[in-house]
């Protein structure tokens, strides 16, 4: 239940921020609903496509796309209000990175793959989303030069295998991976955390 | 058969288009092929990896790849005589587009998916051959921001489910989602019509 | 045995290019990572996706993410020394290149696939890495424009082909068809090969 909600909140998040840059980028309306589509709900389907055999999940979930399109008009209408709302989007995006990745940890799980690879399908699906929104909008994806914030997910996956490993109740596994995610990423945005880079 | 002609049309257009589009960035004689392949078959490729379940489409019908490369190959020794066919090679291009989404439609309804899924799958199969050569000549895909393409394939995709509803026979269906769409694309090219963009 | 010796020199020289690339582009040691993920296992993704049917290699192999993020890590801290070293680099690349494609080729006859499908996967397992890479970073996929490296894998095919309509024996195959990989690659480097392209 928690899960759900939290899951259409990320993914409004996802698409009012897919929706954005494609504005900012001057595209038509059908550009900003397909940058929309793609950021909000291509980590999901990178991860489904790569683990193969079933249909990738909107395939059987239609109401995403309806809440996806929904606010990529609804950004396309009221640009200048939703633009500006810097903090509240920081923060839902913050909440859908969190929830896309357990999501994505527990699918991996589901089809009894090895830890480290639901840790990346989790990676993956919280944020190879902002991935294809930059290349489809010909730039350099951003989270490969910017603060913390797919190692938010990579700890979050840690933090929720040894959890499993004590064999912690699900509820509270979930809550405390999904808290540790939102609490590295708010720190390094506050902070000003970055990664190293290599000096070229 | 009719629809067979016309997806070898469609396959043979696309090619072009990639192989003009690849010329034009100086890509040699391989890079041209490959770009030709992407453009002529990355939708439908898109859209069978998204279904999962069954290897893509051109893994049993290796004659789409005979088709593509002499296409490349043609367009590389006449490229002159080629590149100065606009209205012909426009003519073939919505040709593909249109019979490429309603196979796209179809395929969708064999594996039993929901109508809005379909009109999806066969957009994607019209249109992102088109936006992966995009984005491999590294420019931003231009049916994000040009005319009226995609949405031909979606009104195309909705009257094709409202026939369905009336049960019309398939024949009959086919051939009048197809003219809708070579007649939205049409009337778009020749009106100049557009979709809103957003001030930003 | 032989091959997959071979295949972690490979994974190692297509990990040790990501990163370079990246650290080039001064991507955090993140970023590095991604890219050297991507580079290295991008091409035997996208192969095990089109495939369709089971997961991806790595799923069940996670011993090629320690061996590429090993990789990523030695060349972020000795990026100077590994930067210097041209010509092994170029030798493993080569490498890998060669067993990559072998690789991609078996795989499609353990499924059953056309010859020409075969050579084509073939392809883009030693190929498509380096384009991901090439898209990740927001370049024209340098083996678009460049001398003979994708044709050296199409040769490859053939040859592997050729020698199983003769019905030679399985080892005597890998090595031909290797040695003609990677005689192509080298010799295309060292007198400057390269493909016509089209006068636009």
């Amino acid at each position: 239940m928690l899960i759900s909600t939290l899951d259409i909140i990320g993914t409004i998040a996802f698409a009012v921020s897919g929706s954005l840059t494609a504005i900012h980028k001057r595209f038509d309306i059908f550009g900003i609903s397909i940058i929309a589509i793609c950021t909000a709900l291509g980590g999901g389907t990178l991860r489904d496509m790569l683990i193969g055999n079933t249909p990738v999940f909107w395939m059987s979930a239609t109401h995403y796309f309806y809440i996806v399109i929904a606010s990529a008009f609804a950004c396309a209408i009221f640009y200048k209000e939703i633009d500006g709302l810097k903090n509240p989007l920081l923060t839902f995006d913050t909440i859908g990175l969190g929830v896309f990745t357990l999501i994505g940890i527990e699918k991996g799980l589901q089809v009894g793959l090895d830890p480290l690879v639901c840790i990346i399908l989790g990676t993956i699906t919280g944020c190879f989303g902002g991935v294809i929104r930059d290349i489809l909008c010909n730039t350099i994806p951003i989270i490969f030069k910017t603060e913390i914030y797919a190692t938010a997910c990579l700890i979050g996956g840690f933090v929720f295998f040894i959890l499993d490993f004590f064999q912690l109740n699900p509820i509270a596994k979930d809550i405390i991976t999904l808290g540790t995610i939102l609490t590295v990423r708010f720190l390094a945005i506050r902070k000003h955390w970055s990664l190293p880079q290599v000096k070229a």
